[in-house]
């Protein structure tokens, strides 16, 4: 129960053993193709999707090499670790980078500073991370996106979703959000090892009339938007070889995620969020995100009640069979811990891992001398 | 039979589909940090293993955007695609890239081409490609990395060893080499998805002394060799989310490598290749490669016989339950096809594949209306 890699469906699991298929296999082609065509589905989107091998952190690179020219500037609105790494990425490949940061901790960076940001200056992008993994802190893109759009249209407005799509409502056109990024082994429910990557026509078109080549080879769209449209057209490609099984595996995960019905799992996620977070309020923690409104649905972070530590709580969670992880934001990293909710364990109520989840945090605490 | 993926065993397929594990948990954290140690055995180093989540290609980018800074000189010593390949990637980043390509298509390059390049201007780097998985030739580099240090001792040397590593000799610490880049889906016998890398301490050390940042974010070093170190010394550290299954099923794959042992695999391979080879010339056919001296011991590349095109024998091997690869060299992709002799298919004759692909290829040119 940490907030990715989740728990995998047996099916998803079932599909990793596969054994060797060749890339350009028609039925492996089919099952990529029809990864693309899901991952707009998805995502509500008419634009282009890519999946490479790599971690969600890949596709920041993918961003930053395709669609920003060394020089040009760039506006991140980072709400924790992610943003500000985000942030790193677009600067090591020459982004003049704003930050605005939220403050405090655990908030979200206020619409208003956003409009004074893009007000001071002109922005080629802007970078928003939709769910900080660090801090349980969910921006409202949505309304951001649309103040964007009204001040300064050109934008292209970038939203890190790792942690968001597939358990919060996001809606690529009808927002106008250019590009979403995410990753395998978050609420898509596949395991780990593959970047994720919706760009809009007009993230497309803004790469494709660069004045400069991209700095980068294995990150590049020239190379990867004709193996993605190949494979879509069902023909064989080679740029470089994919992750066969990992790519059976999110078909899988996909699917299943499109079967239950995205309207539903935001709704779900929601409703189990709101669950866990009301259950370990009520027991007098406190959460790291401080208000509900901005409170992501897929993961919580709670600060360890009064001399409670992470080698204390940690290891008795683990004895219960339950693994959460520890802090990762480095201004409050000790102080408190994470849980993840996406996914099977969200949907399929009946492997009571929410249950589970919860009681064994409750005797955990219990155990650790916390008074109830 | 493709020349990767290559069949993985069984119990590599099972390490696939390991449920959910964390990152740092210290099951998997021992795992990853054996795979580093185990990459050192396999390619005979001292130097940094590194396993990151990608493709083959990937660890090009590595190399390009580590070790090199803008406009300075490197030579690629091209033996056919991926060569070529190789050298876009360096001047992607930037590199100076001064190109020697074996002249005819099949030869590898003269060694006393490198001698003339490297007596005419001084390089920071050259890149070796050992076997071209395009053509099926394969350099000599332990005589190529003998001249390079004797020539010009400062040069860092490069291997592209992603259709040789397990599969042919390499020393690294004997021979000098500066770097050898891999992936998981050739002679190493995982599926694919992980990009893999050991680089010398010089390697490092040019690193660390480098004038200007690295122009990426996802392949810069500064972030993973402390993520690799702390694997190695068993502590959890976090940069990117690794692709869990994939490390656990590289883990069972290497242990199983160096149980067969490293010198009776090589050797393994070179027997079954000469036996491969020696049976398809037999039947009158044409390799690409022109000199078994410079043939790779993974694959064989071989010219259609008269009039026969990939359209009819593919399928036809196919039907035969054999999957071969058609061409891959763009100025003869047309007129060869490409078969793989690496890892499991070769080192377990009791699988028969060797036995099986030979009957179908020779039943299915019959079937084409060759003759004997």
């Amino acid at each position: 129960m940490i907030p990715g890699p989740i728990e995998c469906h047996e099916d998803v699991l079932e599909a990793m053993q596969t054994g060797a298929t060749s890339h350009t296999d028609p039925s492996f082609i089919n099952i990529f193709g029809e990864c693309l065509e899901m991952l707009r589905v998805v995502l509500y989107s008419s634009g282009q999707p890519f999946v490479v091998s790599g971690s969600g952190t890949l596709s920041w690179d993918m961003v930053a090499s395709n669609l920003v020219e060394p020089g040009e500037d760039v506006l991140v609105v980072s709400n924790g670790f992610f943003g500000d790494k985000f942030a790193e990425c677009l600067a090591a490949y020459g982004a003049s980078v704003t930050s605005i940061a939220s403050m405090p901790l655990g908030s979200t960076v206020a619409l208003s500073e956003i409009k004074k940001a893009l007000q001071r200056r002109k922005f080629k992008l802007v970078a928003l991370t939709h769910v900080d993994t660090s801090t349980g802190v969910m921006l409202d893109i949505q309304s951001a996106a649309s103040l964007i759009r009204t001040i300064s249209p050109e934008t292209l407005i970038v939203v890190d979703g790792v942690c968001s799509v597939g358990c919060e409502s996001i809606r690529m056109d009808d927002w106008g959000l250019d590009i979403v990024v995410t990753a395998s082994q978050k609420a898509i429910g596949a395991p780990p090892g593959l970047s994720l990557l919706v760009a809009s026509s007009r993230a497309i078109e803004t790469f494709k009339t660069r004045k400069s080549q991209p700095q980068s080879y294995f990150a590049a769209w020239q190379r990867w938007i004709p193996i993605m449209q190949s494979y879509e057209a069902r023909k064989p490609s080679y740029f470089a070889t994919p992750a066969v099984q990992l790519v059976m595996a999110l078909n899988v995960a996909l699917k299943k995620l499109l079967n239950y019905g995205m309207e539903k799992s935001f709704a779900r996620h929601q409703e189990v969020s709101n669950l866990v977070k009301d259950t370990i309020q009520s027991w007098g923690l406190e959460l790291v995100s401080n208000s509900r409104a901005s409170s992501a649905n897929g993961l919580t972070a709670v600060y360890y009640p009064g001399g409670i530590q992470a080698t204390d709580l940690l290891p008795k969670m683990a004895k219960r069979g339950v693994m959460i992880a520890g802090g990762l934001h480095p201004a409050i990293a000790t102080k408190y811990f994470r849980i993840g909710h996406m996914g099977t364990s969200v949907i399929q109520p009946d492997r009571l891992h929410i249950e589970t989840l919860l009681n064994a945090l409750k005797d955990s605490l219990r155990e650790c001398g916390f008074t109830f």
